[in-house]
């Protein structure tokens, strides 16, 4: 992570593989990760939304760190979210990123009192210096009720950030870090919505988190070279693909849970890992699992190595 | 907490005295729980969303509760807040809280990823069966992105929840509330808006979490008082110091973090405890300090025992 | 309209009796004004959201003023909703309003684009002089998208305002206004919603314009006076009526439609006009009027001259 | 428009140039028109948001009609905006439009009080039978309140709409449209966000409706040709002109009028038409005039026939 604008390309959010609330699904880790790299990924993010992060406990989420760091072994850059209401926790989170390998953090707002943008910027003033990583910006207004402004991204710019990952869906406010950082090309403008990963590329963009990418991680790879190069028609032919992922996968739930629910019930179906989703939510009850099923087997892009 | 509508009458939700963010003010801690206590409240809610909760490490809410339970000594019942989203950061809290001899634990929705209704009353049927201490809810849609609906509150009492706080500032949803379970009326309906206390005892409810009370213990036991009695006068004379308060304190800043910082810059105003605020947030600046020093002095009817 | 505070008491919003999308009901409508004077209300506000106004052409608007005020003919105050995209049409309506012998216009923000703040005190600016009658204001963000600030209504205050009615269902902002306006007992606090009628007068506010007095003008005086009067015993009663209004009527449906269509449909089982409802909307079908006739006969406080 | 998908390309939703709340600017109206056609459009649409439609009295709306169709003269396709709170009031409308040789009328939803998608559905099930030309259907929720869903556009496509325009600004909702209706190549889909223009011509839309058209034409009709040639590096260039647009003239103003007022009073730098906004907006007062002087003056791609 020496050289500039080290962030791109596809680095997948990676579900966190379980047993129970409290057990790793060690076997399902070391395959996804494979899976995953298999795929020509660049990096990997782990403990994001999609990871359930906030959802673990800090022992399990270091566990965690510690083995998926140790499988991907350098392979490819790791980041790691840190994100959490509590300073000590972040604080807790990162020292163990950072021992374990990963390559850089990724933080969002704290999310339960609403918190400014003064008060983010604070915050971060207050954060960063006692960071044993490198950190990116993550914006995700759905569940952390900020919506970063573009110039709260770039004071956490001027205090070190390598980038921001924006998932709030609203294009328009990408285009705007894209219009706002053009002369950075160092720093990392990274999409979470799957479907403006040829948008954000042909415009500027670095690369993308895509939930999806823990399933079919060559296909959002490719999709990512097709943008890099403009070929609009090898794009239009991928962006097929990732319409179907979202009317068969993801459609299923119509839930704030329903990418953790759907990939993990995904990736189970297709022999990768065990769909247990940790409380406060649960994994999808036999019908939806059925649904699935069937909706996987109508899907005729599956990387699955046999 | 053996009688029916065990919960009932004023509940301050106490803010967490503070040195750092990892240190408690211990003095402040002291002197803030024989203020609260002097002033006739009828329970003490500790670490709820006033009381900063989710900012704490688990360490530092585990050491707290038991300073505070040692403290309060068993002179009025304490509640706690285990709401987190972990689940098992939760049981830790919980257990803590037993340990030290709390009447009750209190639940709000884990609050990163949106929870459904239906994921909220999963939630409960898997969580409660494992809590060492009875229980009541916390509706808190600005901070937790779930607006509990009556059903949901309804399934909550038929899994044992002894009432329920609610903090959305939605009159016509707490009159509703009443309204379903009037014919309970063992099960507490508590409000958390100082405004509507009286609109809440006077139509059925039993009592209220006011912020305000960490300040002004006797201004709220008498405004319930009032209430109970219907006694109209007496109401209107009160509530022009409800108003005050929000007019002079709370109105210093516009953030949602602001009642956590105004009660605390006003504590220590008035000589209580510290004013430190734990990150994300930080107290007010030298500023507002003032300003809340100079409204303190013009206000009229301070609890301060000399 | 010549002492101070005359705007007070039950203001019912009338609906508009309609046989189709361009015909009045003229029979429905001398049945229902008769009802409501009958009730002893202390006003009647034609031409509000109740009345449909926005969905009538300006010559039915007309034609219904002038049969209204006719009907009316003096025995209460009338006021004239002239709220319009088109301030041209606003100020006809107006005109149409002091020719018949209203003796008010009520205003609310023009509702297509959204208006600032700032925006509505320019085009108060500009709207009053030219207005042939006094004016309140009507704050109904629902509709509007604007929830008028209290600077806002003190500015409209200065323009000459006699009041303002709420139908934000924001208590705390209702009571922020009463507030604001306590050293001008002249300025009439009107709310719109029905279940804060008692928290309204006992805490200073003059009156209430609920739309369920176009069915129950009787109950809702009953329950303006005992407010007045501060007699909890009595609210708690008539406030029981007012809940199975909400639970027996508006429940039949959720849409924001509901409280036109409902009450036209319980005032055509009540005999007293034809229940068509102008377009974009539809009179209830079979089904949900069915629902109303089983309901209605269920209600034992009907207030219906035989 | 008797071709298939007759309605595409870049159709700018003109201004109505005014010199009072009831007078057209009409030499204003003829050099706009002569302005807009020389930039080689494919299309006109008259009274929509940005032509204050809603703002106008039906007298002048109806007056304005005869003269932009009078002027117009066939060169383009003309569509005329009908939306309206009173069914009436449309009907008047569309029936100008007709007589005035207008192609197509433009349909968004009734918008004061909250319609709901079946009473969207409804409501043009009884509308468009009366309709005296064909309609498109416009989807406006920022103005509006509905934000249509992909259904209720399938259902006015059953009942004839010709196409959709979207300026929801939600690029999501967008793709899922053209992922609905692409087995309909007839079906016109159409975008009202200038940034998105780029995305939806490649990703298979029609056509654009763009505010900006009305003082730079040919830059968007530039932008709509290499958008359907897939010229990235061309689309690239005129992009930057575009958001120039926004930077330097939309972003004078925060407020919901921005566009019609910002347009209003660039077309007035420009030489155009008068900057007159009719109420319940004013034209920017000297202050952001100067400011937008200022701004022109730095545009290097000013289209103006000297």
């Amino acid at each position: 992570m020496k050289t500039t604008a080290s962030l791109h390309g596809i680095i997948p959010p990676m579900v966190t593989p379980l047993l129970s609330n409290t057990e790793i699904d060690e076997e399902g880790l070391i395959k996804l990760i494979e899976h995953i790299i298999s795929g020509g990924v660049h990096g990997i993010f782990l403990l994001g939304t999609t990871g359930e992060a906030p959802h673990l406990s800090y022992e399990l989420r270091k566990e965690f760190i510690k083995k998926a760091c140790s499988v991907i072994n350098k392979r490819v850059p790791v980041v790691v979210g840190i994100t959490d209401t509590s300073i000590t926790g972040s604080l807790e989170i990162a020292q163990t990123a950072s021992d374990a390998g990963a390559d850089a953090v990724v933080i969002s707002a704290p999310y339960y009192v609403s918190i400014s943008q003064q008060e983010m910027v604070e915050y971060l003033e207050y954060l960063v210096p006692q960071l044993p990583l490198p950190f990116m910006m993550y914006n995700m207004p759905s569940c952390t009720k900020l919506h970063m402004s573009v110039e709260t991204v770039r004071k956490a710019k001027e205090l070190g950030a390598l980038g921001i990952k924006d998932s709030s869906g609203d294009l328009a406010y990408l285009y705007a870090l894209m219009d706002e950082f053009k002369d950075s090309p160092d720093f990392s403008i990274i999409v979470g919505t799957e479907l403006f990963i040829p948008e954000t590329i042909i415009n500027g963009g670095h690369g993308a988190v895509p939930g999806g990418a823990n399933m079919f991680p060559r296909l959002f790879v490719d999709l990512y070279e097709a943008s890099k190069k403009g070929d609009i028609t090898r794009i239009a032919e991928l962006r097929e693909k990732i319409i179907q992922i979202d009317n068969k996968i993801y459609s299923i739930s119509s839930e704030g849970s329903k990418y953790i629910k759907s990939i993990k019930c995904a990736l189970s179906e297709m022999g990768i890992c065990n769909n247990f989703v940790s409380m406060p939510f649960t994994p999808f009850g036999a019908e939806k699992q059925n649904e699935m099923k069937q909706n996987i087997s109508e899907i005729d892009f599956l990387e699955i190595n046999k």
